[in-house]
């Protein structure tokens, strides 16, 4: 597997995962973590771990979203992929969310960076760890 | 042909096609849909097709940013590219378009979702069907 | 060497250097470039060249940004790769500069065009010449 092969899976990999997320769909994005996944994020006071507890995160902010006529959308960029000796992939990326209400003009409503552990699990890659930080909370 | 030929076949075709796009190259983003290909826009109350007709809104679009002294930057990311058995690709995306006045600030015009049939003619891929949603019209 | 192992690197090339002109790491990102490398941008009377001197602005604009309480983010999209016949490398992208202030509201800052000539240094890509232009001042 070249290089090549590897960084185009990665990118599919986030355009996909980050489609699922915005879709809402708790359950398809959860699957793209590990069973034990494990996400940081600077919104919880405590890292979230395992697919329910993900998928269940995902129902609540779509809900809550819905419920406030906006549509967010992740764009992940300035992916950087580096192979670790052990076969996991260390990737470390810019994400903005951009943020659209019903009618509206849309705003970037948070810059973040992204650090991941990807695996691969059955030919697929996997999120085992996310740790995500915002730039307004450095 | 790999995955990762095909990813960034496709990566580099939509960088070109909105380098022609926001250059205001009618004829040159035109050519890279198909001679019959339609773009279906939230802006417009019925499908375009055909390259000449594409072209025009090129022109239009052109001639009223200038009028504005206005620049737009169209920013693909988040793509997901999908080949179909019958060797056409089903490509998912989100779109940034960018808004910047001559001596402004720049802005977050317009964030959209791209959905595209891309099919190869003469060793070239080419859009054969676009369509493109708006956030803020759900 | 296929043009997706081309494509790969550079979109790993300009992850990287980005990173590390965020971070601040002037002789990392200096060392991006080549000995003699020069940059063209906007906002100095005189293009930049060499590596002390591309490394010292980075180190005074990380600086400035401490002291403002800001954090920046170069993210750069729509990657067109054109390799020449001399075996250098022609690369045109977009490049968002995005602003947050700690404790407050991300911003699109700037909205620029790179026009880059990478070569190959003892297997690495490396900047020769940079242009930047933004799109505030046609």
């Amino acid at each position: 597997m070249t290089f090549a092969d590897l960084h185009a899976e990665v990118q599919q990999f986030y355009a996909r995962q980050m489609h699922l997320l915005d879709a809402g769909d708790g359950e398809g994005w959860a699957g793209t973590f590990t069973a034990d996944g494990v996400f940081a994020m600077p919104s919880a006071p405590e890292p979230v771990r395992g697919r329910p507890t993900l998928a269940a995160g995902v129902h609540e902010a779509a809900a809550k979203l819905r419920a406030a006529g906006e549509v967010h959308r992740h764009i992940v960029g300035m992916v950087a992929v580096e192979p670790l000796p052990d076969g996991t992939l260390k990737v470390d990326s810019y994400a903005q969310i951009v943020a659209t209400p019903r009618g509206g003009h849309p705003r970037l409503h948070l810059m973040c960076v992204c650090h991941d552990l990807l695996v691969r699990e059955k030919g697929q890659l996997r999120v085992r760890e996310r740790r995500v930080t915002r730039d307004d909370r450095p």
